[in-house]
């Protein structure tokens, strides 16, 4: 495949676009129409979960999804509001404004403003590997307590009462001292919603394949059931006047198109909301991407994760101008696009022309909806986030990986999302950091009869007193500088015979500046003790560098092809009568 | 050397204490007294360019020298006020009251306190590694700058006239603004005394010698430079009558023992101070670890960096309960106390008690010091601080560095010092993050007639169409775990013969949980395509690591031990006609 034109890699609609075709068109078409019946009770609920009127989440599901169709790379990604986003909304939205008030809807589309520069910032500067210090064991970690998090939010609206908190201990607290003014209709509405729907989610499907559903056709049919929810209880707010025992409804939702929204321009608000902002931002990138890639590898297609942070960037920017809030690709909505065989970004397109036609002509109907059955979607939706495996497997297998897997739970349950994904970056880079700075370096010797040098710790090998072999596994950088020097002339300070040192760079992919100062400081120290340091098997790229330098002109020793060289040189060197053998038969 | 026990790991006086003797002893207090002459008017000094009242330097010079005895692990290492952290303490203490106010001074207090307390956590905690996040570059840089900065600050000094500013054309612009007020008096003392300080350091020690004394002592007199510039300008102000004329002098300095402070507990003030607080610290420590490790080298002692940060914490608690403020390890009084034959940290002690007694009868000599002999010796100090070569070395070398250098001291020249080390910490961090999450890798091929691999762009070299091995030259951590997903799915979409992939690990050090999934997802989309993973040459750690998970169940292919086993069997596996000769000549 040929490089595509700058113009062509910034809209890659210009690509897709050429072959587009009649039979393209109705697979898109097919998957349009799954994929809105399946939108339209999730916009309603996640806008519920970010403490937003509804309609805000059909909004968001209309706009950012063309903006994507333009700009992104996934052929089959699906845009919108997601669980972990809309949690994150609303606990930045609710530092700033009460709920329900103008400021806390405006607080939600400076925030999906934001995020969109900032994603779109990050794409055009080619920034998209900062998304890399979210490890899998923060990610995962940060998912199982957000599903925690969001389905204990929802808990008060399956019970009819009130409730708040950003983190667990006020969730539970605010439940618990409120339990008492449970309302019987409310639960009787969410009880069986959420049972139904956990039923949907582990039953449904195999029922349908026994009844003679073919198994794609029962898989996408099993999605629907949130729809079959909404309008059971619908049926039944209407038939047994809920509202009037009490029941919390969905109610009016205005009828018509997004409106057309401003983001604030308050620097206040902005200083407020900009670190939410950039976690929403990466957090939204890193799910996204996932999805992306799992969904391409599928077809043999690829993505382009810079491209991607601009396409995501102009969703959230489309988002925020039709009054929504931040969206990112979505991982169920993603994949029952693919399964209902989208081809094309052109599918989101004509996702996005359904929700506008429900908006206009479908909300009327949803007058009637329980709050509670919306919340019950919510539940099971996010308890399948939640994973319970993970920590056991990560403790088995790398304590740093569990330290930053369970620093991430606990902080995020006890402190909130944004501290709890901040928390997990930290620990995980600190983590990482003190590994860097005290990297793998072994002390070799030579493996009789061959030319192999291998640790002196771990096999039997050849080594004379005279010389130390240090094997350096690690590029040479500013973060481990300061430990090659005290490994070495700690090594030396063992080994009083030594009068030559050789450092063996077979694994010294670099050598930055900081590490470049290290060796000459290193240097600098043996030549005072009359030691010579010599290097052995220095990579091309690296000796191209130090050929810019005068570390090879001040060197006590000198720079060999081999280890097997250096070390047969130098221990003849002063060869003495009590060397071994093999030094006579000429091995070394 | 035995390991010591607990208590003498943290009491390091316990060990060198024991062989305490009348020789040391003598070499000790030679050196005190040298220390005690130099210290001085620089203790003065520096204070000055704290902001702070001359005294507070020499109560800075008394009890942190005896902590730093106590608790730190450098025989030679001389403590006290240092013109980098004097610039930092001004800045931080500026930022929260006015010079010459009683919240200035407790602001400076309580920075020292924050600092003392910061250094000591990590030390216990053992995170002095964290200092490695500073680099060489980023260091020179920031000296460098600081050195710009603390040189035109005292300008005002020289000059005669008042001014201000945290920053480079602050400072310029407040300078230019008031030069016409200068005092020719002042700057008829200024001027000289520059002068004589340069020709002290560059001309003096030459002189010395011609007249036949000895290099060290030559050496040794030439630092006491400021003390003969001291005495002669004190001279000329009595004589002339200099304060008639408005000269600024020094003026009573309180006779005394330094006094009990407390820093403050008000919480509003640590909020503010903290972040320049942990600055200052890390700073400190970083100078005093180069200078400690440098002069430790050259007697072929150690120190224990974890240690002394204790140390250094010790010191600056005592600074704070003595009316002082931040200190460290200085490069010129340590390099004094060496050459002047320190042998143990008691000459530190020694030194302390000269300093005490200086500031109980000699103050009153230093009433009619000019203020612009102090701004002098500052000038000259500093200014052999800043390396013109550096940024042109580091140029040539990495691009990299010399970003991250460049970005330190323009951030530091016009944002201060704060924000300069902060940027250069940031920048370094960032550009290192970047390389690390795109590490080298390269498709291998047999080197004919040997079993070595090497990278089929650089040597020509055998492969066959159905195996494509790949050698990944870093260990596969969260930071490149994206980046191998890609790079391996690539490779295999550009070579749509392959039916094997064989990871060839001999360079990967450390797989960690987002390595493994990354791993588990190749093979999962390998599979998905009828491709087998394999693994080569995994090294005993990795190994033992991988065998705890279900990896090694669910993976394709096999693990071989070495590569050339991994290509001889998988190539014939499907051998063609079409095969080359070698694998007739079972060389493969």
């Amino acid at each position: 495949m040929a490089e595509p034109t700058l113009l062509a890699r910034y809209l890659p609609i210009l690509q897709w676009g050429r072959t587009y075709n009649g039979s393209v068109l109705t697979n898109d078409l097919v998957a349009a129409v799954i994929v809105t019946i399946m939108l339209i009770p999730q916009s309603l609920a996640y806008a519920l979960l970010a403490g937003l009127p509804p309609v805000v989440g059909l909004y968001a599901s209309i706009l950012p999804l063309v903006a994507y169709a333009l700009f992104g790379t996934s052929r089959t990604l699906a845009v919108g509001p997601v669980a972990v986003l809309s949690l994150m909304t609303a606990s930045a939205a609710g530092a700033v404004a009460a709920q329900d008030t103008a400021e806390y809807l405006e607080a939600a589309i400076t925030l999906a403003a934001l995020s969109g520069i900032m994603l779109a910032v990050l794409g055009f500067l080619r920034l998209g590997f900062l998304a890399n210090l979210l490890s899998h064991p923060v990610i995962s970690g940060f998912i199982t307590a957000s599903g925690i998090l969001i389905a204990t939010s929802q808990i008060k609206h399956i019970l009819g009462i009130s409730g708040g908190g950003d983190n667990w201990p006020e969730m539970l607290g605010s439940l618990a001292s409120n339990i008492g003014l449970t309302n019987p209709w409310t639960l009787a509405i969410g009880i069986p919603a959420t049972l139904f729907l956990f039923w949907v989610r582990g039953g449904l499907k195999p029922a349908l394949l026994r009844i003679g559903l073919k198994p794609r056709a029962a898989d996408i049919a099993a999605k629907a059931g949130p729809v079959i929810a909404v309008a059971l209880t619908i049926l039944a707010a209407v038939m047994l006047d809920l509202a009037e025992k009490g029941v919390d409804l969905v109610g009016a939702i205005p009828q018509g198109l997004p409106p057309f929204a401003t983001p604030s321009t308050d620097m206040d608000l902005i200083a407020q909301l900009w670190v939410p902002a950039l976690l929403i931002s990466v957090i939204g990138f890193v799910e996204s991407v996932s999805v992306a890639q799992t969904l391409a590898a599928k077809r043999r297609q690829r993505i382009a994760p810079d491209q991607e942070l601009i396409g995501l960037g102009a969703s959230n920017i489309a988002s925020a101008f039709s009054g929504g809030y931040p969206v990112t690709g979505g991982f169920a909505r993603s994949v029952v696009n693919f399964d209902a065989g989208a081809e094309t970004p052109a599918a989101g397109a004509y996702t996005a022309i359904g929700i506008a036609l429900a908006s206009l002509f479908l909300t009327p109907l949803l007058f009637s909806l329980p709050i509670a059955t919306l919340a019950a979607t919510i539940i099971v939706a996010v308890l399948s986030l939640v994973d319970l495996k993970t920590p056991g497997q990560l403790w088995r297998y790398s304590k740093a990986d569990f330290a930053a897997h369970l620093a991430t739970i606990v902080t995020t349950l006890l402190a909130g999302v944004e501290l709890g994904v901040i928390t997990g970056v930290v620990v995980g880079l600190l983590l990482y950091l003190w590994r860097a700075s005290r990297p793998h370096a072994a002390i070799v010797g030579r493996v009789p009869e061959t030319e192999h040098f291998r640790n002196v710790e771990r096999h039997d090998v050849f080594t004379v007193p005279h010389v130390l072999s240090i094997r350096i596994d690690e590029s040479l950088t500013y973060l481990n500088a300061r430990w090659l020097e005290e490994y070495v002339l700690e090594r030396v300070a063992d080994q009083p015979e030594v009068r030559h040192v050789i450092l063996m760079c077979s694994a010294v992919n670099e050598v930055d500046a900081s590490g470049l100062e290290s060796l000459e400081a290193i240097n600098h120290r043996l030549s005072d003790s009359g030691i010579d340091l010599h290097l052995s098997e220095v990579k091309g790229p690296v000796m191209d560098r130090l050929k810019r330098t005068e570390f090879l002109e001040k060197i006590g020793g000198r720079v060999f092809l081999s280890q097997n060289r250096a070390f047969r040189e130098l221990s003849r060197d002063n060869a003495d009568p009590s060397l071994p053998d093999d030094i006579a038969r000429g091995l070394i």
